[in-house]
C-alpha cells in the first residue's frame, strides 16, 4: 500500500518554540487530502513549522513501519523524520516487551517488521492491526482459535477506528475485527493506538509539553477529539476525510471545537490565530 | 458444506402427545455429535418419538436451505420434515415482506435460494448469515458500504452465535461479524435466529404448545437455554459440542439445568424421567 492510497488520520499536534510563549497546536489531515491538494497541505504544514510551533504526527497507521510511512511522507515534500511520528506499533512492541506476551501477529504484511525483534513462538496472546487484505475468514479463525484456547485471552489492538477512506471508498478499520474477536472471546481488547490515553502521552512526551498546552486536530471525533480530550489536551475536529455530520461524539473536556466547513488551510488558520479566539 | 461437517445447534422441542399428559420437552445435539455417534443418536431420536413427546428441531443453520438440511438428517436414518424444522432464513423472508425491505444478502451460497422470491434490487437493508468462506474482505467492505450510506442503516442477522464447532476446529459465528457490522455502522443489528424471542414464539406455535409446557435443550448457554428461558420456557444445557465450562452466562427465570457430563443419551433419558426429577 503506497502512502497515496493510505487515508490513515494524521494528526499532528505542535508546541511553541521556546522564544514564542503561544499555546501548542495540532493539526491533521488525511493522506488522501494531501495527495488531492498536497501544495496546499505542504503550504500549511511549512506554515505551521515556520510559526514556531512544533509538531507531532500522531497515527494508528498499521499498514507501514514507521520508517516506511516517514519516506513516502518525505517523497511528498514533507521534511520530517521517524521522531516525529508517534504510532501504535512500537507502543505494542514497548508493552509485548514489558509483559513478556509472545504474540501471533494479524497485521498487514508490510507492518512484520516492526515487531522483528520480539519473540513469537508458542504465542500467548493476539497482536490486532489493519490487516486489509489479510482479514480473510481463515486468518481470523486462526487468531480466535487461539485467544479462545487461552486460560486469560490476550487481545492487544492497535487502534480501535470503525472505518477510513480510501480512493475507491470507505473500509472496515481493525476497531470492526476487534469487536468480532473480542465478542467472540468474551474479552476486551487492550487498544494501543488512538484513541488510548498513553499514546497521546507518548506524543505528548515527545514534544515536551503538558496536555494542556498542545491541540490535537483530526477527522475522527472519537479516536482524534475524543482520545486527546480524555488525555486533558484540547482538540479540534475538521470537517474531511472520513468525516461524516452524525454521530457528534464525546466531547469530554469543553474545548471540542469542530469547525463550520473546514479544509486544511481553514484549519491551519484557524490554529494560527490568537489562543482566545479558537478555544472556547 | 456437508451435513457432516456442519456443527450448527439442532435443538428440538417436544410436547406430549395428547393421550398422555407429560410436560413438553426439548433435546438438543450438534450434529458433529451426530455424525460421531450416530447410531446413539438416532436411538435417543427414537426413543423421544416414542415416547409420545412432540419434537421441533430449532436451528440456526444458516449454510443451507430447511429442504437440504432435512435431506441430509433424512439421508442419516432421521425421520424428519421440513414442517418440523424452525430455522432463521424463513422467519427473514416474513420479516423482509412485512416491512418491504430489499436485502443485500452476505450469506453462504447454499442459503441463497431461500430467498429466491424476495426483491434483491437497490437494497435497502442487510441480511447477515453464517457466510463462512463468503466473509471476505471484500464482501464485509461492501456490506458495510452499503449499511454507512443509508440513512438509517437496517442490518438484520440471522443469528448472532459467537462460534461453533467443526471437523476442523472452532470457527466464528455470524455474530461476531455482526458485531463487527454494529460497531463499524454504529446500529444495532435485528436478530431473527436464536435467541431471538419470536423465532421460539414460532417453534411453539408449530408445535400448538404454550411455553411453560415445553423444554430447550442445548449446547448455547445464550441462544439455547437463555433463549428460550426468555421466552418463558425451560432449558436444559447439555454439555457436548462448543459446550464451555464458562461462561455460564444467563439463567433468566430460574430453571437452567445443566447436566453433569450430559451426553446425547444422558440428556433424552433425563427428559424422560419424571418432570419433578430434573425441573428445579
Amino acid at each position: 500500500m503506497s502512502a497515496a492510497s493510505s487515508t490513515t488520520a494524521v494528526p499532528m499536534a505542535a508546541s511553541p518554540s521556546a522564544a514564542r510563549p503561544r499555546p501548542c497546536a495540532g493539526c491533521t489531515e488525511d493522506v488522501i487530502s494531501w495527495i488531492r491538494v498536497p501544495s496546499a497541505v505542504r503550504e500549511q504544514y511549512l506554515k505551521i513549522k515556520a510559526s514556531g510551533l512544533k509538531l507531532q504526527l500522531c497515527t494508528n497507521e498499521t499498514q507501514a513501519t514507521r520508517e516506511n510511512f516517514v519516506r513516502k511522507l518525505r517523497a511528498m515534500g514533507f521534511d520530517i523524520s521517524v521522531a516525529e511520528v508517534t504510532a501504535p506499533a512500537p507502543a505494542a512492541c514497548r508493552l509485548l516487551k514489558e509483559r513478556g506476551l509472545r504474540p501471533h501477529l494479524l497485521v498487514h504484511d508490510d507492518l512484520v517488521p516492526e515487531f522483528a525483534e520480539i519473540d513469537k513462538t508458542n504465542p500467548n496472546c493476539v497482536v490486532l492491526g489493519d490487516a486489509a487484505e489479510n482479514f480473510t475468514y481463515a486468518n481470523l479463525n486462526e487468531a480466535f482459535r487461539l485467544l479462545i484456547g487461552m486460560e486469560k485471552p490476550v487481545l492487544i489492538s492497535l487502534g480501535k477506528g470503525r472505518y477510513y477512506k480510501e480512493t475507491d471508498g470507505l473500509k472496515l478499520d481493525v476497531g470492526a475485527y476487534m469487536k468480532a474477536l473480542e465478542y467472540a472471546c468474551d474479552v476486551q481488547a487492550e487498544v494501543v493506538g488512538k484513541p488510548a490515553k498513553r499514546f497521546f502521552e507518548s506524543a505528548l512526551a515527545e514534544l515536551g509539553v503538558p496536555p494542556e498546552q498542545a491541540i490535537m486536530i483530526g477527522d475522527d471525533i472519537v479516536n482524534d477529539v475524543g482520545g486527546a480530550q480524555q488525555c486533558g489536551m484540547r482538540a479540534l475536529q475538521v470537517r474531511t476525510g472520513k468525516y461524516r455530520s452524525t454521530p457528534r461524539g464525546p466531547c469530554h473536556q469543553g474545548c471540542c471545537a469542530v469547525t463550520g466547513k473546514a479544509t486544511s488551510s481553514d484549519g491551519t488558520g484557524f490554529l494560527l490565530q490568537p489562543w482566545q479566539k479558537w478555544c472556547h
